[in-house]
């Protein structure tokens, strides 16, 4: 243990707990403690927690980290079963339960009982809805870096932009999260020079969007992969971002700058701007379970 | 509008709402949602709404929801900006905000404030956590379907597993969302007629991961590939998959029956059997912007 006048402070044990995959319990938390981006935290997800004894072990493992660091632990959790939750509540640690808080008032709202089930919403109630994820993913395989262009008819949208500026983890997400069916097309010195927009993608014009990013960052990151290269060197990336973003400009395309953007911000920012709806999710069909 | 009578009532309007990406809100919403399975939802989610001219848009459109059906319309949001979630609260409509009923516990439980500033977990606060994801996916993307084995000496992970068993939306989600290095590698007649593992996988059984499914739900999967094929009959699919099943047992790889699985939820289980890490995301990094 650290001194109490140790200049670096013990990270808060933070527990992250569901009886099912924890995401939500973890997306959750972690925005909470975003909020907090002085201070650390060491956080631990535990999911699947389906049985009394195992919220017991856990009971145990968090009031010993209480001990042990003197400080009470955070326990953010989705546990809908109520013995479960009921004995991870005698724990030694600041509860907060997004179902505990907002159900009872959700209930009354809507004059109906919760099934008390945690998890649903990342269950398949509906295979379909599984297999249009597993559609995009396919699309967005297939249709990565211009492979292909044959089916462009059916994308939902292609994402252009120059080597390594997020094109990939976009469209891998867009299709992953929101299953649509992204393809991504390279914009190469090729383009550059003709001042154009590559052929293959110049008709389908309505569909296209586009990313760039900061020569600095693209520079690092493309130097990681050819360390000492004229690919990586700081002109050749301004150079040919700029020959893109001219080319976003003449063609009116949109397109967002991604420098200090998540994965998540660039798919979320895509779906905005490019009128694009998100899948809709199982939670809201019948769960047939 | 329906007669109050009609035996099918009006969804009634959700909104998820923030002022960044809206993941979270729009994650916690469907979780709560998911506790009604016999009721309907109409879900909309609004992101970025981080102007007082946009957030008095939003109360008008919701106003004109609740009086157009007569049901005051569900809203989740995390908007931590005071200002813009002042002017939403105003709305005509059931408000749950994470952000309002738990930042108050925290910050007294850390006894520090809240910087209020919402979807600080969804930036890149830390530039290599944003390329160890990036890093994983390519990782992903090579190792696809056993186009290479090369590098399965830097995989965290590989999966092994019939055709359309599931393996290529897991591995992308393990890179995606936790940042693990997962290669996947297809089990095929030839290694059924053998009754061995595939050879490039072997001497990697530590790492191996396995996938399998039920019968009908491979049988109809494959059908939309490749219809009236053998391929997808159902003979053939159990005839598979109990050799895959075989192989797993007869070499103790750990393997989960994805049937009834979001791809969320096999990885998940993926990350506990195999005893793999997360990947700790952004939020626990000091945020510089």
């Amino acid at each position: 243990m650290n001194p109490p006048d140790n200049p670096l402070p013990n990270p808060r044990r933070v527990y992250f707990l569901s009886n099912r995959t924890a995401i939500t319990a973890e997306t959750l938390g972690h925005s909470l403690l975003a909020q907090f981006p002085e201070l650390n935290f060491s956080p631990l997800t535990i999911p699947f927690i389906d049985s009394p004894g195992k919220a017991r072990k856990i009971v145990e493992r968090i009031d010993a980290d209480a001990e042990q660091t003197g400080m009470k632990p955070i326990v953010i959790s989705t546990l809908a079963d109520e013995e479960i939750s009921e004995i991870i509540r005698q724990a030694n640690a600041l509860m907060l339960d997004p179902f505990e808080s907002f159900l009872p008032q959700l209930e009354q709202e809507l004059h109906a009982h919760s099934v008390h089930e945690s998890g649903k919403s990342h269950r398949i109630s509906n295979p379909t809805l599984y297999e249009s994820r597993i559609d995009a993913i396919d699309f967005a395989l297939i249709h990565d870096d211009g492979a292909t262009t044959k089916q462009y008819s059916q994308a939902d949208i292609i994402v252009i932009g120059v080597s390594r500026s997020g094109k990939t983890p976009t469209c891998l997400y867009l299709a992953l999260q929101f299953g649509i069916r992204a393809a991504n097309y390279p914009i190469t010195e090729e383009d550059m020079d003709s001042e154009d927009l590559p052929r293959h993608v110049k008709q389908y014009r309505k569909k296209l969007f586009g990313l760039t990013t900061d020569p600095q960052r693209l520079a690092r990151i493309r130097e990681e992969r050819r360390p000492g290269s004229r690919y990586a060197s700081i002109e050749q990336c301004r150079q040919e971002l700029r020959a893109a973003e001219q080319l976003f400009e003449q063609y009116r395309i949109p397109y967002v700058n991604t420098s200090d953007m998540s994965i998540e911000e660039i798919a979320t920012k895509v779906v905005e701007l490019a009128g694009l709806k998100r899948l809709s999710k199982p939670v809201l069909k019948h769960v047939d379970e």
